[in-house]
């Protein structure tokens, strides 16, 4: 039930767009992190930032502001925080901070104990505002683009987004999706929408980057989930609706840079 | 070995001043932290937010941003973005985080299970820049204000500050002035530095209440936590100093509130 235009499409894909990007970002990212004394803290810091499995959240931020007409400098910084605020999540997936993290402990890090775990997500969080609060443009048009996106990625974050995710997650009737929808997919939506923000889209532009990132945040979101019984047999099904419903988000983009946007979901390094 | 002019002052002070600021945040931290749905998320914020023990580092800014001329308007919500700050690290007293925490167990909180406490927090800190960030002020000379006091709020949140100052806590050889100075320290110098770039102070202003602020910051963490041993021998004695060098700070400015923050450390309400 893909769209017709997808086959034509996907022989476009260019795997190295999405490979400079995470390049770029990697570059900003080891830039914006100190590697200072105490080591006790920031070795740490930078563990978790460095080894926290690569999300693909920032790089659609910086898709989404190319897909408008922006530049890649103009969310690399957004883009960053985007990667920092997925490295705090990343330090709460050891200890036993919800019932699901406890199936995970497997694969899971643990390197440091808790405590260092904790307390380092803890410091990473603020750094988030930090590094954006220190971007460069804040001229007129510029500050209010930056605000935007600092809402944008503290409502991500917290209690309308991954944690608000994290506490649906602690009952026993919460669905892969209902989590997925306020965990990846809110910051995937937070990534779209930011990177339209900062490339200067338009609302309408703006809102369908948004509902793009939402739906394919929570297709990366439930591929990622285990959970259990029926739920995986409607799982499959319910990851090829929000595909082709992501995919109707961006029939009204043009530009080259639309073809790399339709293949998101299918470039492995993302 | 206080300045003599202080017992002079001490007469003026008057207690409604501070516990007319701390009404004023109280208010705003009202309107500000939303009671909606779902309730297992918005119960427990609204709990660790309110019942967190009042910090004075937010009437502190407020108090530093009217010192140097500017309307308790321009600080508030930046006090009340400090109350958030604590209230955070107040959901981070009980679990094991750090070893000095267990033996402050006994006094905690323990309304709800260490799960929810700890995602509770970590849903406080992102509302921290989301408030600071819908404040109105982004006007041209605004904007850079509001960009300053969230560097230095992310700093007083992280790893050069409070984070630190847990950090440093875990080591042995840690003394209750080396974590009270990254802890409590910092906050208050955060509050006094924000306060008075609010109010549009100088820059000489703004570090002259960043060091009063970091002082008293000091007095307070140092009064609170209880180290065991020799230490608490030599506190007394560096707590007047610590005070001592408070009040010096204060000496060239001018004006009523001068006589209201030279009480800051004598009204119990704080």
């Amino acid at each position: 039930r893909a769209p017709a235009r997808l086959t034509v499409v996907m022989s476009q894909i260019s795997p190295s767009y999405w490979a400079a990007i995470n390049e770029d970002i990697e570059d900003h990212l080891r830039r914006a992190i100190p590697a200072k004394d105490p080591p006790a803290v920031y070795e740490p810091l930078g563990h978790f930032v460095f080894s926290a499995p690569r999300n693909s959240a920032p790089a659609l931020c910086i898709a989404a502001c190319e897909l408008v007409g922006g530049g890649r400098d103009q969310a690399i910084v957004a883009a960053t925080a985007l990667q920092l605020i997925h490295a705090a999540t990343y330090t709460r997936q050891y200890p036993p901070l919800t019932a699901r993290a406890i199936s995970r402990a497997a694969v899971v890090d643990r390197v440091y104990g808790p405590n260092i775990q904790l307390l380092t997500g803890d410091g990473i969080a603020p750094m988030v505002f930090e590094i954006l609060a220190g971007s460069c443009d804040w001229s007129e048009s510029g500050s209010e683009r930056i605000r935007r996106v600092m809402v944008e990625m503290a409502r991500a974050m917290g209690t309308e987004g991954w944690i608000g995710g994290q506490f649906r997650g602690l009952e026993e009737t919460a669905t892969a999706e209902e989590v997925s929808e306020k965990t990846e997919g809110r910051l995937h939506a937070c990534g779209g929408a930011c990177g339209a923000i900062l490339g200067g889209g338009n609302e309408e532009e703006i809102e369908k980057m948004r509902k793009y990132g939402k739906l394919v945040g929570m297709v990366k979101g439930m591929s990622k989930n285990v959970f259990g019984g029926k739920e995986n047999e409607r799982k499959k099904e319910k990851i090829e609706e929000l595909k082709n419903l992501a995919f109707k988000e961006l029939k009204d983009f043009k530009g080259e840079n639309v073809h790399e946007i339709y293949g998101f979901l299918d470039f492995e390094g993302l």
